[in-house]
């Protein structure tokens, strides 16, 4: 049901022609109010792509009726010119739909530097529009998708409320968001400050902690609208463990799908002194080549976990470090433990326990394996 | 000639078993003097191996006589034991030599976290003791391959005095060194002081800039050695040029030879506001991996090199990036530049040049393409 399973939202998803092979490319998701509250988590990097730069704008005028997404160009590196297509594209739905074009949010995902088709991507809203309906979440998760085999829906329902979302995201996941788009809706009678600490406070231990390859994206976006439509206003603590449950749950799909990879790895580090050193071990440990390629081959190389540990400043004694995978503690105190041909690899679902000793505080990171099929996956994307 | 280019210097390397596959395992290196100075630079891993944590020692009592070099094992994560194992290996080449074990610098290279034979080991001392030579450096550097498909060796000789070396490595090479063991001998007259400088200089900007697959081991020593016989002293920018001129021409070998690549590439960062921002974006893209398979892929991405940019903290503008692959600018001011198909990516090099457009500093990082040869050899490594 994905965007659409909240009350008070309609969406579409059509084959608009900027794709080359025909496959759905636009989507479109209108909030029908009464409310139009929205918030909004974009990437880091310094370098954005338009509708992130115009998407940043419309989340500050503070109103968000619609947002337009579509696939087979991120239109990022594209100068004064790429940023004007975004511009048209709000306005062009905005006219479409009644409303202001600073109310419409535009996402894009597909190569970098190249400009979108307008004469195919500006029809394509008229198209889509015609078929908004409150059954079309489905077709807009489809039409977001770039490299993902599967596309990403999840829904939470509470007592008269519902928070529902879809994502789409294979490759260059990594905090700041990543190649993510995703689009959360809620029924639910929350105002724009309610909506941003939930939403921030979500994404910060989840789509923060999706690290599949270590690149970080020019167009990572994460939007969350509220349509008021269920007349509940949920309390604070559970309206964010809502959105924190669906976007737990697109994260995980997310890994699930990362382009090429065979295991899904699950990085918990315990013991440190504090959560950032956890997380910075969790991306250390999530990051390295040599054990994603170790864990590819089915293969407890506990030594590249302690090497990814030894390049953080994290406080930790060398001598006092612990790794379990799947459950066998392969190195106690910095040196070798169990035998490691106790460790089971046959499973896709991977699990690194890195024990600092040096506290109580934990993250959990989750990330892939790096394979020959990432590797023919990202050498023949663009050409 | 490799580390017995230079007068004073004797070497040897043998097969003692340590590899199961009966190669050449074992190396020494023996400085006959009259001098015995030495200067060494090692990992920044902050869980560094014993032979690394013995050699440190070594280095601080100021006198090196001689080096044992193995394969086979890296005796890292092997707690007092692996310790102790080092020391031994030390005390008996002392033993054999006549010298101090506290004058012999130990370096082991290969699988972490498991000990070393040292049944093998030790005997091996005596047979490579047996076999040492003014003409066994090219032996010594054979016998410390690890996955290296060649051996590594460079001399430069001036006006009476040289400097030689050899190497290895070929997976694991971040800054900070890398899984790279390197070993430096001159016959120059010049004191630990004089050494150190030199070689803290020239590791600066050559190891220390070979990024292969963003990995830091545990294992990483650079030692270089001063025997004096050639009597001369030469001055020290003369020397500290020499000492770069042979650690740029190892470190462009260990690049060449970067496990499973197809390309090795130049990352040349210029416009740069300081030359810590020039080797931070060259870092970030040299360890970009979608960038590195788009590499291997021959697809001029440059997309790619811009969104890794954006993931530093240097100063730049992005609108105002400029990125050349191979000579052709396809990306100017922060957008569409040049005609990508214009870029020919046929040869084995390839040069990407990020211009910040924020000031005069430059910085070059070698690195390598991503491969599915990679993963499948590091995938297989331990098993």
């Amino acid at each position: 049901m994905s965007v659409t399973a909240a009350k008070g939202f309609t969406a579409a998803g059509i084959a608009a022609g900027i794709k080359e092979n025909g496959n759905p490319d636009l989507a479109l998701v209108v909030n029908n109010g009464p409310r139009r509250a929205a918030a909004g988590v974009f990437t880091s990097n310094r370098v954005k792509a338009a509708p992130v730069l115009w998407s940043e704008q419309v989340l500050k005028a503070g109103q968000v009726s619609a947002v337009v997404l579509n696939s087979g160009g991120a239109n990022a590196c594209t100068g004064p010119r790429g940023f004007q297509d975004t511009h048209a594209t709000a306005e062009k739905a905005a006219d479409v739909l009644g409303r202001g074009a600073i109310e419409v949010a535009v996402c894009s995902t597909g190569l970098i530097g190249v400009l979108l088709p307008m004469d195919k991507l500006l029809p394509g809203i008229d198209a889509a529009a015609a078929q908004l309906s409150e059954h079309g979440g489905e077709k807009a998760a489809i039409a977001i998708k770039t490299t993902d085999t599967v596309h990403k829906t999840s829904v939470v329902t509470r007592d008269g409320w519902t928070v529902g979302g879809m994502a789409k995201g294979a490759g260059m996941l990594a905090p700041g968001l990543a190649t993510m788009l995703v689009v959360l809706t809620t029924d639910a009678d929350t105002d724009n400050e309610t909506l941003d600490r939930a939403l921030r406070a979500a994404t910060k231990v989840t789509f923060d902690r999706v690290d599949s390859d270590g690149c970080m994206s020019t167009n990572d976006t994460v939007l969350l609208l509220a349509s008021g439509a269920s007349g509940i206003t949920p309390g604070d603590e559970e309206f964010a463990e809502a959105v924190r449950e669906v976007c737990a749950d697109l994260g995980r799909q997310l890994i699930g799908d990362a382009e090429g990879a065979s295991k899904d790895i699950k990085v918990e580090v315990v013991g440190a002194a504090t959560e950032e050193d956890a997380v910075e071990v969790g991306r250390s440990i999530a990051r390295n080549n040599l054990l994603k390629c170790a864990i590819h081959g089915e293969d407890p190389n506990w030594g590249r976990v302690l090497s990814a540990i030894g390049t953080t400043r994290a406080a930790f004694e060398p001598d006092q470090l612990n790794v379990a995978i799947n459950g066998v503690w392969v190195c106690k105190n910095g040196s070798v433990g169990e035998d490691r041909e106790l460790v089971d690899m046959r499973y896709r679902e991977v699990h690194i326990v890195a024990d600092l000793a040096a506290g109580t505080e934990t993250a959990t990171i989750w990330t892939n394996d790096l394979t020959a099929d990432y590797v023919h996956e990202n050498s023949a994307y663009s050409s």
